[in-house]
C-alpha cells in the first residue's frame, strides 16, 4: 500500500524514504551511524515483500532483537521481517543471485476500490492466452535494451530471465519474472508490453524481434509503480 | 484500502461518505435527487467487496451506462461494479436474505507494510486448531447479545449464522461468517473472541456459555475495522 509521503527506497534530504528511516532507527537503537545497502532501489509506489539490505554495526545488541527494535522506531508502512548476521564481505546488491518481481493487473471493467493502490487497472478485456504465448519469449539471456528506461546506471543491458510466468485469478492477471537482475523499469515495461499483446496491439511472436531490435519505442509503455512487487531476493 | 477522509457509508454533512458521494453522482448524471438505500451501513475503515444499494430514478438512462457514469464522478476509493433494474418494491436492506463478512488477521511476528490497512495484525502466535473448534459454536440460531456493541438499532438480537468458517493461508487467518443478518460490530466481536481463543484466554467450549450468557463483557474485544470485509449480499 502506498504511504502518501514515502518516496521509495533511496535517501533524499527532507523526504520520507525507506533507507533513511531505517538508518535513523538503527542510529537511535545503537548510537551508531550506519549506511544501509539494499539489493536495489524501489521507486515510490512499488511494494516490497522481500527486500534485503545490509549494514555494519559494532554494537552487541542480540541479532533477534534487531527487527523488533527497528520496527518500533519506523512507521508501519515499513516493516523489517527478519535480521540475520552475515559474513563481513556480504553485500545485498553485489552478492544477489536472483530476484523475483510480480506485476498485478486488475482486468475487471471498473477495477477495485479496496485494492486500488495494489494493482494496475486495465478495463479493456485482455487476451490471456496471447499474453501467455508472449511471455515465454522473455525467458533466457537477452539484451533487454528495449525494456529499460533511461536512468539505468548499469553498463550492460544483458540479463537472464530464468522464469517468466503469467497466471489468471478471477479478474486478475499476475505476471512473475525471476532473473539474475533487472534494468531500470524493466518489469514495468515488460508488463506494459504484455498488456499490449493482450490488447492485440502486438503479436506474441513479435516479442522476439522487439527484444532483438533493442529499440525502446517498439516495446509497450511503462506501467505505473503501484502494480509492482519486489517479491524475493536470493543469495548463494 | 482506507481512504483517509472517507468516513464510511452513512451520510454526514461536510464529510466524505460513500452514500453522499454516489447520491451526488446520480444527481449530476440524471438531474434527479435520489436517496440511496444500502443493505447496511459500513463503518469507516471497513472494506466492501459486494455492498448492494438501491435508488429510484425516472431518467431513461440505459441501465448498462449507470455504473460507468457513477464511477466517472466519484473517487476511485468508491467503485460501482454493476447496476441492474429491480422491481419497484425492492429494498436492499429489508429484502436481504444473507450476508457474508470476512475478517483477516495477519499472525506474523511483524505484520505487513504492504497490507497494513487491509488486515488486523496480531503478533502473538494463535492456536489455529482451537479457533477452528471454537468457531463451530457460532453456527445456528442464537441470541447474539454478547456479541453486539451498543448503538444497535434492531429490536431483536437473534440472528442465524448459516456458515462459520476459518482458514489459514501462510501467516494469515481468515474468518468468514454467513448469516441472515449481523448486529452492530458482531463480526468484529466474534473475531476478537476467536482471537482470545487462539491466545488461550478463552477455551473453545466456553463459546457456548458466552453466547448463552448474553453478556458482552464475557466476549472478546471489538477488533479494528480495517480487517473487516463485507463480501457478499444475497437476495431471493
Amino acid at each position: 500500500m502506498m504511504e502518501k509521503n514515502l518516496i521509495g527506497w533511496q535517501k533524499q534530504p527532507n523526504k520520507l524514504n525507506i533507507q533513511g528511516e531505517i538508518e535513523k532507527a538503527i542510529e537511535t537503537i545503537t548510537g551508531e551511524k550506519v549506511e544501509l545497502f539494499a539489493s536495489g532501489r524501489t521507486d515510490r509506489g512499488v511494494h516490497s515483500l522481500g527486500q534485503v539490505a545490509n549494514f555494519k554495526i559494532e554494537s552487541k545488541i542480540p541479532i533477534e532483537k534487531i527487527a523488533i527494535a527497528i520496527n518500533s522506531q519506523v512507521k508501519n508502512s515499513i516493516r523489517v521481517i527478519k535480521a540475520e548476521e552475515v559474513p563481513e564481505d556480504f553485500h545485498s546488491r553485489y552478492n544477489c543471485k536472483e530476484k523475483t518481481y510480480r506485476y498485478v493487473v486488475n482486468n475487471s471493467p471498473y477495477g477495485s476500490a479496496v485494492y486500488r493502490n495494489l494493482e494496475y487497472h486495465m478495463p479493456v478485456k485482455l487476451d490471456f492466452e496471447k499474453m501467455k504465448q508472449a511471455i515465454s519469449y522473455f525467458e533466457g539471456e537477452h539484451d533487454f535494451s528495449a525494456f529499460k528506461s533511461s536512468g539505468t546506471s548499469s553498463k550492460s543491458s544483458v540479463r537472464i530471465i530464468y522464469k517468466a510466468i503469467i497466471k489468471k485469478s478471477k479478474d486478475r492477471i499476475i505476471i512473475e519474472l525471476t532473473g539474475n537482475g533487472f534494468l531500470y523499469n524493466m518489469v514495468r515495461i515488460i508488463s506494459g508490453t504484455l498488456v499490449d499483446v493482450g490488447l492485440g496491439k502486438i503479436k506474441p511472436e513479435e516479442i522476439k524481434s522487439i527484444i532483438e531490435s533493442k529499440d525502446r519505442t517498439r516495446a509497450g509503455k511503462t506501467l505505473p509503480p503501484h502494480g509492482l512487487y519486489l517479491v524475493k531476493v536470493k543469495y548463494k
